[in-house]
């Protein structure tokens, strides 16, 4: 109790270890992204069975738009039960043996996230390296490729800890002809930009659902090419993950509907509901709405002097990777805005601790309201400074 | 559109491919449990980032509580971002190195799992068996242990297969006597039933949301005792789970909050959300009450002719595997069940397919009500029989 309290009828101070109650953010960083409503709500609808006749009903549903949000055919298409990193583990526990040789793309945290998990299956791995904010050029790619003939090739379209998008198109068919596999990390790039899996022969691809799909995170969806499956299928070894083991999975999410484990039933009804969101906008405009709000945001950013880490035709439309203004100091000022206006702007990652942000319009996020506040914002904060 | 339409002013027959809307179950089986209203609005709370303060003050509180549900001090207690298969399989892949010696008690699926978990990580496994329905003696657990000297000895206390508790009391120190550190699965006795980590001298344990917790599924909480923790602390090679390593987790659970993956924060406020309703009820009345409930069941069951697979002395109070009396399809009834009211009870597993069903009172299901409703809907189903 306060010691200045003059008389009892003073409304009691609360406790210091009193908890604030739950904030309503605006979600400007590398993920989560601000959630719709009517997903929220999805999400809060009464839990069924991960057996129940209804709830297979909305897994197939969700698997359609999946592959739609992929533009893919693929049949092995689902969402793992993890997050985005729980993609990326599943296909490389399930495509790779020991002694496989992997060549990774490492221009960011994910590339030499890819790696290390990649040797944890016992991979043979060789990286491709560039500074982070850079790309590889094709011609790059398919060098290592012939000199290094890996069995797989995974590259990061989208790098979220440096803002740079890997081009893409055109790259598939020679590294088929080479006879390796493709994986890419799609976790940023999914219903935010264009990501073709088919036209682009991409064989496995992983995304998160927490980023242009404005799903709370959780869960990973996954696609793999039949090229893919006949790869898992003549697997010498066991998958070395049972939770992640795609031939139990897809007995699961096939017409069998074997029991493997407990599906997570309200997360995959509230990105059932997210993914009907995505394509009901269209792909085609929610690119759009991106690169729109991009725009506009990049022009403000750098006239109130930040700086991108990426080459303007390299950079991702939903996150901008900026190093700060003289003035603004990254910790105080980060914090001053969740304070202030409830926004939240990611922090930089390894070398770029406490010198970047990262400011993501992604998914329900990237809307003109929240480039005006977050610009003006910013320029509250600058002239304070 | 239908051919029979007389006239435009005709409501529109609905396409036969039309979905049903979310239906709000009664859900009696293995789990998920029902999810009490203040979970789901938890659950459906706005999102909030992984980093954000009020974030990780809902994380430290989820640990506190996590560590009372589980009547532990143990530092290393968390939510692993997967079900409670992936509980299990983050205890073995980060306590196992290739060629250490687990012994697993196998006494239905989820020791079996456990086994192939364990066999997954390298482990040289050796299987305790005992028929479906019974439990393990202490001296047949402990001879075993003599003659094996395992690492690990890994038991599962509530077989979610069977129905068949395992008692647990006593047997923790004669473990650690003989040099091995003790794992319990606890996916479906947490929180229904008592489980003392810390007075039963068990080393690392993981759980479920959707049993007892009444919490959807999608986390699974663990814990793990110092000795447990110093094991992995001594480890030669890197865990061979990148998503489940706890050396990197325990930073991100700890206090230098370093990022790991996105944790999934909707179903953390929802989980937390949970374990505070468990703790306000008290662990001896949430305890007394599902074994209430369940003498209540059992008595209308037997009485119905369904028989229990496990002795009385072993049966667990939240799951009640029974055989169906005869004139009741297993198939046919279930789905007349779900159908007519709502219910949902769980099917029979591996050699029980079509004989057994686990009529689970789990949680927020546990309740007088439903007791009094399934066994009224089941001498409905058997008079029309």
């Amino acid at each position: 109790m306060s010691t200045t309290t003059a008389n009892n009828t003073t409304a009691p101070t609360p406790p210091a270890t009193a908890r604030p109650t739950h904030p309503q953010r605006t979600l400007l960083g590398p993920g989560p992204s601000d959630v719709p409503p009517a997903v929220l709500a999805a999400l809060a609808r009464p839990t069924v069975g991960h057996l129940d006749p209804f709830f297979l009903q909305t897994m197939d549903e969700l698997r359609t738009r999946l592959k739609q949000l992929f533009r893919t055919d693929n049949d092995m298409t689902l969402a793992v039960s993890g997050t985005g990193s729980a993609g990326m583990e599943t296909l490389f526990v399930n495509l790779l043996e020991p002694g496989d040789k992997v060549l990774v793309g490492v221009n960011g945290v994910f590339g030499s996230r890819m790696a290390d998990v990649a040797e944890r299956c016992g991979g043979d791995v060789v990286t491709l390296e560039q500074p982070w904010g850079s790309v590889f050029t094709h011609g790059e790619i398919l060098n290592a490729v012939d000199r290094e003939k890996p069995a797989l090739v995974a590259l990061v379209h989208a790098e979220t800890s440096t803002g740079a998008a890997q081009p893409v198109a055109g790259l598939g068919q020679a590294i088929r002809d080479r006879g390796a596999l493709f994986i890419l990390d799609c976790v940023t790039s999914l219903a935010g930009m264009p990501v073709e899996i088919d036209d682009w022969l991409v064989d496995a691809a992983y995304s998160g659902t927490q980023k242009c799909l404005s799903c709370p995170p959780g869960l990973a969806p996954i696609t793999l090419s039949d090229r893919a499956v006949e790869r898992i299928d003549r697997r010498k070894n066991k998958v070395q993950s049972w939770y992640l083991d795609l031939t139990m999975l897809r007995n699961y999410w096939g017409q069998d509907r074997v029991y493997h484990h407990t599906a997570p039933t309200n997360m995959l009804v509230a990105l059932n509901e997210a993914a009907r969101l995505a394509l009901a906008e269209g792909l085609e405009p929610r690119w759009a709405r991106h690169r729109d709000m991009h725009e506009i945001v990049r022009r403000g950013l750098t006239e109130l002097g930040f700086a991108y880490l990426t080459a303007p035709e390299h950079t991702l439309p939903m996150l901008n990777a900026v190093t700060l203004p003289e003035g603004l100091d990254d910790a105080t000022a980060r914090r001053s805005l969740l304070d202030t206006h409830g926004i939240e702007v990611g922090a930089g990652l390894g070398p770029y601790k406490g010198k970047l942000w990262r400011i993501g319009l992604m998914g329900h996020s990237a809307t003109q309201r929240n480039v005006t506040l977050l610009l003006a914002a910013l320029r509250e904060l600058l002239h304070a400074a």
